[in-house]
């Protein structure tokens, strides 16, 4: 069980990260805000990298109960279950203040400099496509997407789509980019069946 | 005309921002980059904000030239022009080593604390899909997409998807997620026109 300092620290950081991003995180700052002692921070955590990767992992622990909440609800057809799933993050972003995908944000920043997150950022989007394309398939299966549909290449269209939304809802400090996104993306693909049927 | 100095800034800045972000480019690294004199940087510009904002103007320019290129050649089917101007924008990423757009990344990182990057990023944007929409109008005219198309919403859309396989090209270091968002976005667009002759 983590300390009370420690889960302090990983839930401040997880709102500033996705704030200011890595760069812009100061130790000190975060030191401020959760009015941990000095010294705590390096008590906890390697190093800053090492801080903002363990952030990631608290950020994919609500991720997976998301994944596991939507993609496992039978009651939904398989697609609906992952356009449940964006909503919901769709949602969250709404109560964080449209700051976007936190994956995407650090993805961006520093995956240009920064091997371990690229490699990092890379394997959370392998995942939950990976997640994605079992329930593409099951939609597959049932005629609910085209029989020529390749479910992980169409995941990792619908994840990349979605990133591109949340970009513009963090500009635009809006949802409207993010539904935009989900009802051409999820249009098309059972467009495809239709006219294939 | 500027002066040789601020033009090698300019450039330097242009792949450094691109590569490690804003909050990730140092000036000094940047005059040692560029072998310029200590205090060029502040002859020239009034502060590291100002630059970047210089570099991202310096950035569109060279979105202009391609839109002029491909969205004013009445060679192409309206639509088509649209895709030779993304096709144009990865063949760039290629030479760049896929790290995105620029925009895209620092509109990323900075939107959350710099409102001054945020309004301009999004005033980019939103010239390059008023740009598109004008060709998504034709094509509409034409019958090359549905009539009932939006040709601002959907022109906003292309560009969102389009930055997130920017994105997710420089995760990868790859080309696949830009065509795969191209080869979606724009079958997806034509189809719905067949659907509803």
């Amino acid at each position: 069980m983590g300390t009370p300092t420690r889960e302090k620290l990983l839930d401040a950081g997880l709102q500033l990260l996705l704030e200011r991003g890595y760069n812009g995180l100061g130790i000190q700052e975060l030191l401020r805000t959760t009015q941990a002692p000095k010294g705590a921070f390096y008590h906890h955590f390697e190093s800053k990298q090492d801080f903002a990767l363990q952030v990631v992992d608290r950020y994919m622990e609500e991720v997976h109960q998301g994944l596991k909440l939507c993609l496992e609800d039978d009651s939904l057809p398989p697609l609906e279950r992952i356009r449940r799933f964006f909503e919901l993050s769709r949602d969250k972003y709404s109560r964080d203040g449209y700051l976007g995908c936190m994956l995407g944000g650090l993805g961006q920043e520093l995956s240009g400099t920064h091997e371990a997150f690229r490699t990092r950022i890379e394997a959370c989007f392998a995942f939950i496509a990976d997640r994605f394309a079992d329930c593409i398939e099951q939609a597959r299966l049932r005629g609910e997407v085209a029989d020529s549909t390749d479910p992980l290449e169409a995941a990792n269209l619908l994840l990349d789509c979605w990133e591109g939304g949340a970009l513009r809802c963090r500009l635009w400090r809006d949802p409207e980019p993010l539904n935009r996104v989900l009802d051409f993306c999820f249009g098309s693909l059972r467009a495809e069946a239709a006219s294939t049927v």
